[in-house]
């Protein structure tokens, strides 16, 4: 039985306390911090059985007992809480992303590996039912040598304009899953990323300086051709699709819906719109990331999302804001080397 | 070059004769005969390069060149026209039914027999793209043995209460069709049919003694089991979907539309309706039973639908018909003995 | 917190006490009973947190803190433990069938009444996100008048012949829940029953006086005609669909996937097939049912599922059987006098 | 009725006779020419009706009685034998690409404006009954303003490596067809291309100074970004979808299959592969391209795609061709100004 810290208890970090609770028979929470902490969340802390609520993460890593931590804290305190873990002998899962500043991001790493401890990014759209039967199809083999990767990725609703100012913008924020997953489905790097963005569904998010709507092109190591297409408004829901084209053919998966109902009338024949909210649609990926966390802590054994798998989503996401700004292709490792 | 005659120029024999004209090309009409022939028809014969135009259709039948005749009449006159034309030594495509009466289908095979010209019976949807994936997906034991088969066939609105006066009733109007399909999906032949009927559509439909909505159960020799759903009016439209499922699986075909849009909005996710005229959904089938019959004719092979499978889907519509009156299983073999 | 006793730890009372602890919050469970329980079953009830694990149920029944019981046990001890439990106040929500005896059922009805407790039975698939919203769908009018109503209900595979011996048929083991969903899909009750079966799939079940094959035709009430399909063997997987047609439209809905994805190559465009395992399948309806049942109990509420519910598919599957040995029509309600 | 006369009598030229003989009323064709005539094209003349075969085109030129004539021989004739029907004062009907050279486009264009002669260009996909419903739909406003345009249009093989080299290239060949529907869906002219391509096929294609697998961004005049995705063999067959994204929603359409069949078994649940050959796939929309330039010349109305829809695609595969070389986002403006 492990016993876990969360770190943060706004909405992640109560998903990943009901995961854990619910689905992770080999693990028990120990405390909840948060500095914000309220009387609700205590509440709710209490009725899902964790016996302490702290405002001070140190409490936390203070705990001998706590072998792992989960750091749901904003995105601003993800790095330097993860080097206090980290140096308290504490496995580390880390909400993404790990920072928008490419040398905390190293610090980070390098923490980590010095004090061996395990360190797992945040990217649950790995452990998706339709995503991983992508992978699944690619690593067997059924589509040949992946020639075309397709991720189409639209919001249900552009957020709150104070949101989207302190967000890092489109790329870190939004599209920085579409990279992890151009990376995990392709098992390929990225090597030049071309980024077209335009302001279409709110000016407000121009005016901040972001893009609303993009297209990026990705070249990859092993000769593929990447493509994403964003926004950050779909009237639908939630569209969450992906290709993978290769050499012997293609695997596509689609959004999942609430039900199969389709209904005939004389105006059309009509199915349920994708799921709206992503707790909703990856409910199931938060539930199961943790609980490989939780037994690559209790096994011994790596992390399926590790530190590089961190880091690099980033560097693509830096390389693409470059790209908008300046309007040509930029490379990865140009960013890295900056 | 396979000269043809057509008797009846009402909507179907126009059919025929366009698909002749477009799709047909060792055949050529050199006639058409209608007792209401009028000057747009007549119009559109010369429009269509048909070189006589009669009102008798016996001045075809004595048409030495013409080898070939397409009994496209009412109903009421299909046996008695069949019947001469065979004695006239030419080969007959007759539209369904034959005739409602038992004795006038068997004097139609007898004569047929006896003059040694090919018959052939117009139950198109045979011919169709989608039931002859079916039945080939059967043939080729992608299924296994057929156990229970499925066939839903709904009109997109009712009929004119006059012409249902007229129409034998709904198991001879309309599930003559699915009746056929059954025998033709399974290669098996009807033992026992229990027909349940109401009149849920239009209570007109019932004073003039039909039924407008039924579900028909058959006994199969080989142990199958068909179903058939019926309803004269689907508000989304033609609704001609199938079904088979045996010890390997199933095969299941569904409606055409005229395009694969779908839209995704605030609303829902819509695609388009089924087709919903029985010419437009089945047009390309009308066209092939015609080419396969003239192929039939020049080069003196069997016809793809014969006399005996004319007859043998009236035989289940009047076991149908008797089921529902006296409300239990008939045996359609209890029919051909009266 | 309502306090419950699980009497049988077979499969589906490990499914209902996973339920209560995930997801009914409301909910603990404070003991269960089995007299076959093992070390294995104990050490499942530890890891649970079930405090207290019995060979008797009936120390479940005398334990007066315990409000309600889940009678999970062999199907010829529902009735006996139901009226029991009644009788020592406990609300009951008890597995379907209630039984296979008709005065067994009326026994239970009638002491459940007069003790006043409540009562629901395992009708899980009504609390079936697909079947959920056919139904909503229906009562808000987007079909209008329902006029037929189609369900297919195909097990994956054919039960162990010791389990068909016992079963009470494959009209009330298996047809059952989709009699009570005909019930529940059209809002009407049934007036005449007409079933065609046969022994395609194994001979054994037929020697064991059964069928594997059935095609049942059902009159309802309000005019509308229903129809069901089923199959021991789907080689697919297990196949659930059900459609309702009415006078403004279909509902319709079809099998849910592990996932969305589609594979396309030279030899196809294949996706997944059904979920195969009926726990797998069913697992949320599994878990709402109980949830609603402890609710009903906590705020002193109609349960959604009552014995009347539990009576009349019985009802129909006693006259499906007569119907398949006479081989007519027969009514429940004739069954109902007897 | 228009006489036309055709020129060339390739794959193409036949194509376009067969769908004026069957399709087109008010057209007969009084001549055909090609220089490589054979016996069995002579043959296939004959059966076809048309009453003059010619070696020399000229023959078609300077028959008074022919107003319009079909321009369907080698690409690399297109404009010459153009400019000279055009002072022949025929209507012109020209397959694409009017040409690779950008001075003979325009002077084809100038031509046919001082002759005052209709000129439609050979976009036979905008005919397409599905991308046709994507154009309705957009243009009804059912997705709001364009934001994102996806079209993924992959060839089921590579064509023959001699093709490739006198082809012009993966984007004036191929990619051609996909940048008119940009225009045509969108409403709206190129701005900026940016072309990523691979050799991932077939290395030969790579010799040949070519690519076979592409993504190509397109920035658009309205503000809406594109993106198209090429591959000269996807083994599944010919893959052509295009979705438009806008403020309130998509539509999006798939491929044609022979027939709605899905097979499900122990295997897999699956349907047809898309049409594979585009003659199969587009042969309603060849078809109903001439219609509609036989009726702009009878009716003397606009053409549907002139001789500007002919041109801007070549500017946009140009542009294409120089993003590739030079490895940024190129203006279609700027080409246009070389």
């Amino acid at each position: 039985m492990i016993k876990v810290g969360i770190i943060g208890a706004g909405r992640i970090g109560k998903v990943h306390a009901e995961s854990i609770t619910n689905y992770v028979p080999n693990a028990e929470i120990k405390g909840i911090a948060d500095p914000y902490i309220d009387d609700e969340t205590e509440e709710w802390a209490n009725s899902m059985g964790i016996p302490n609520v702290y405002k001070d993460y140190k409490e936390i890593l203070t705990d001998s007992e706590i072998e792992a931590v989960l750091v749901c804290s904003s995105t601003d305190t993800h790095s330097q809480i993860s080097i206090e873990a980290a140096k308290a002998g504490k496995h580390i899962f880390c909400e993404k992303p790990i920072d928008h500043d490419l040398d905390k991001i190293h610090e980070v790493l390098n923490v980590v590996e010095e004090e061996g401890v395990k360190f797992q990014v945040g990217f649950n759209r790995r452990f998706d039912h339709n995503f991983k039967a992508v992978k699944e199809a690619v690593e067997a083999g059924k589509v040949g040598e992946p020639h075309i990767i397709k991720i189409t990725s639209r919001d249900p609703e552009a957020p709150p304009i104070d949101y989207v100012k302190l967000s890092g913008g489109i790329f870190l924020d939004m599209t920085i899953h579409d990279f992890d997953m151009v990376r995990y489905l392709s098992g390929s790097e990225v090597e030049e990323v071309y980024a077209a963005g335009e302001v279409l569904v709110d000016p407000e998010i121009g005016e901040a300086g972001d893009v609303d709507t993009a297209v990026i092109t990705l070249k990859l190591k092993n000769g593929a051709i990447a493509v994403i297409d964003n926004s950050r408004e779909a009237a639908y829901g939630y569209d969450q699709r992906a290709e993978v084209f290769g050499s012997k053919g293609s695997v596509k998966v689609t959004n999942d819906r609430e039900s199969t109902a389709v209904v005939s009338t004389e105006k059309g024949v009509t199915k349920e719109k994708p799921l709206y909210f992503f707790l909703e649609r990856y409910m199931e990926s938060f539930a199961d990331e943790i609980k490989q966390f939780v037994n690559a802590v209790a096994n011994d054994t790596e992390v399926p999302v590790d530190g590089t798998d961190g880091l690099k989503p980033i560097l693509i996401g830096l390389a693409a804001q470059k790209s908008l700004e300046k309007g040509r292709p930029v490379k990865p490792s140009q960013i890295a080397k900056n």
